[in-house]
């Protein structure tokens, strides 16, 4: 298919945790279309071995290709972290992940050096984020947290009260301990308990950390890599959001209201079989 | 393949949850040979919409009769809940779920004809237990509470302490609130937060309430099957357990050792693709 400036930007996640990168998408590109594939048959891909991830960010990608996306925005850590060299190779197309641009606004935001990251443990496990600051800044220090139960938290709906501030405070406080002074959020459901996150910072005397959203990061360098290479969408388009799932979309609207925000009863979604 | 009174019992489930009814089968069953199937590349199903569960349902039942197996247990209430009847029309070999045999332990442990259940999202919007508890006893009354939390806070293995303890409370306060004398763990994860469970009951006054394990319950009524069918193993055979998953299988053996109980780091697992 033949891609032009006003073909659209592809991004993909493992489930609907991507749409916080595509709520930040059109937040800084108010004129391009997205079209979103969340595979969510197959979510979450966190737990999964990396052959098994790649297998799946392969498919995942060659689907969206065919749909002529001009670019294509991993919004999947886990993905970032183990299949983004593959899919480099192996797409004619721009690929950008959350973890770089994720790390970069971690180097941005810390003054002394020492960054947490808080993950699934399939990103945890591969050591991307600690490669990626490191690549930026080689004395940088980072810590890095895996914090699986904050993803079916955010899933359940559970992102105020006791048993989200519980389970953030646990796995926050061996990353203050060690004295960070910035906090890189390394899932894509995580910025859906951000305010539960700077609460527990504050409460464990933490309130000089700074907050860093991979999501917002990489939406922003979205949007200078496409001027960079002349793919800014030339003239505002309709039907700027088109949503796909591998599962059938039966419960989407209100899953993906959390991470979208409002508007999110006015999608419309379309179900693949990959 | 030839199926015999020797061949292995088949087990299956979504993930690793299902070793908690091995362990309960060859408790049950010393004798006979298990073969079990953990779909840990698509776990979970409790998620998914009922048409996903079924196509993978029916790719692992294909591939345990593929493997010679005189008997299949299916050990995830997911399944149980949406495709044990398409499984039992589709194979020739006998089938049984987990659901059915624990509505009818259920019903033997009530006084009060009042039965809680809890379960994930996927098995309480089938409405399997209301279903297999009153075909047992029409004027039983079931109540339901989606648990989706329980089954990461197993895996991450936070099973005592406060976080589960408030989960478990948030989830059973509705039950309790109802009048119920029996609880039934609808799901196979939870057997191993049952000490936390009890406590969490006993708390809330609630210690008249028997917990049901539809685990042991399946285990009891495969053993009476298979006797009735004179199908039990003629002698005692070595290699008891062979596993498969479908996912890489590397962190196995910790995550086994939660479910199966001890002996799990001598255990040998094949990884198979389906």
């Amino acid at each position: 298919m033949s891609i032009s400036a006003d073909s659209p930007v592809g991004v993909f996640d493992s489930g609907l945790g991507g749409l916080t990168v595509v709520r930040e998408v059109v937040t800084e590109l108010p004129d391009e279309r997205v079209v979103y594939l969340g595979d969510t048959a197959r979510v979450p891909y966190g737990t999964r071995s990396a052959s098994t991830v790649v297998r799946y960010a392969r498919r995942c990608a060659e689907h969206l290709t065919a749909c002529g996306v001009k670019y294509l925005v991993v919004a999947c850590n886990t993905v970032s972290a183990v299949a983004l060299d593959m899919l480099r190779v192996e797409l004619d197309i721009p690929v950008l992940g959350v973890i770089e641009p994720g790390a970069r606004a971690g180097l941005r935001a810390t003054q002394s050096g020492r960054i947490g990251v808080i993950a699934t443990s399939g990103t945890v496990q591969s050591g991307a984020y600690e490669r990626a600051v490191r690549a930026g800044d080689s004395r940088a220090e980072v810590f890095v947290q895996a914090a699986p139960l904050l993803v079916p938290l955010v899933e359940e709906g559970w992102v105020e009260g006791e048993v989200p501030a519980l389970a953030v405070q646990r796995y926050l406080e061996p990353l203050v301990h060690q004295g960070i002074d910035a906090l890189i959020l390394g899932c894509t459901h995580y910025p859906v308990l951000r305010k539960c996150i700077r609460t527990q910072l504050d409460v464990m005397g933490a309130d000089q950390v700074a907050i860093v959203d991979s999501a917002a990061a990489a939406a922003k360098e979205l949007a200078a890599s496409l001027s960079d290479r002349g793919l800014r969408a030339t003239e505002p388009l309709d039907n700027k959001l088109r949503i796909m799932v591998t599962d059938t979309p039966g419960t989407f609207q209100l899953a993906a209201s959390r991470f979208l925000g409002s508007g999110a009863e006015e999608l419309c979604v379309e179900g693949v079989d990959l």
